[in-house]
């Protein structure tokens, strides 16, 4: 599955008054996503944040697991850390795609809301396992932090996959357990 | 959705030795797993450790939460913590299950790992979504901590529910990204 591709945004996202923020870095996002994404077979999980010192402890958070002693020591985390990059923000990782694999990838939203506006944008994610799976073409899905993607991010997608449990009565989950649930629900046990 | 019951268990779980020990709480499994299962509708979500200065702790992070200003103010954070019970072991979670269903529940184990001596206990996801969507029977689902549930607490499950990728090459979800998957596969969008 060389192909498939997911980024954690930490710009330009919203805060919980609608205000466009830049979100601090959670150490455990970097890990828990990058084991996640390893197990189902992601190829690169970019960590996004436009801010140097962010950056810097998104690396050091890799290095710590992937060089020297820990690495030795710590069974397995380095080899899912290994896939992360840290990026200054999005067109920068659509560039690294693009240079990897000759084409431009389809960029996919995820979103906990529903919005009207989005409707024409929805891929069944059913179609988007086909996509990944049958096509050539990289799948780049993006994930936002805080109180979700900016309209503006959200616009720029070519695709948005339907929100997770829209109609619960309390639908929290963390982005964590988002990732985790989207990428089952593409790939489940298929192409271990 | 009444009869679904999760149960985090910091005790008996195996370290990376395989020797028998109690695991420490990690407060993000606290928080994450509450967020999911109220997302899922899970009635209770047990926090189970034997060790009276972590079931403090949970429960100093519960309160945190769930009174006082914080809970005035972090939004609905404090109603998905709600749902938690700490408690000692097993048994005083099977106790307050089946005073509250005035049946015991069905015991439904989980596990990264295949074992030939597991397969007999095997029921499929679609067959456990339907006890759940259609008996009245309490189901409690386990997730263990560390590296995972002894073999004496699997033997003690009615089923067991298959690993989720067993054969990927890297196969290390954490414990919150487990049981997110869990539930997505077992419920999806239904029941919400």
């Amino acid at each position: 599955m060389g192909n498939l591709y997911i980024g954690l945004l930490h710009f330009p996202i919203k805060n919980r008054r609608g205000e466009i923020v830049a979100t601090a870095l959670t150490s455990l996002d970097v890990h828990d996503i990058a084991r996640t994404s390893h197990t189902y077979g992601v190829a690169t999980y970019f960590v996004v944040t436009p801010l140097p010192s962010q950056q810097d402890i998104a690396w050091k958070i890799v290095g710590f697991w992937t060089e020297g002693e820990e690495a030795e020591q710590r069974s397995r985390r380095g080899e899912a850390l290994e896939i992360i990059h840290v990026a200054a923000d999005l067109d920068e990782t659509v560039q690294i795609i693009s240079e990897a694999e000759g084409q431009r990838p389809l960029l996919v939203g995820t979103s906990a809301r529903t919005a009207d506006a989005n409707y024409a944008k929805y891929i069944p994610y059913e179609e988007l396992t086909t996509k990944i799976l049958q096509s050539h073409c990289p799948i780049y899905i993006l994930f936002g932090t805080g109180w979700g993607m900016s309209e503006e991010l959200i616009a720029t997608c070519d695709f948005l996959l339907p929100p997770i449990r829209p109609d619960a009565l309390f639908n929290h989950l963390s982005v964590r357990a988002a990732v985790a649930i989207t990428l089952d629900r593409l790939l489940g046990d298929q192409n271990q």
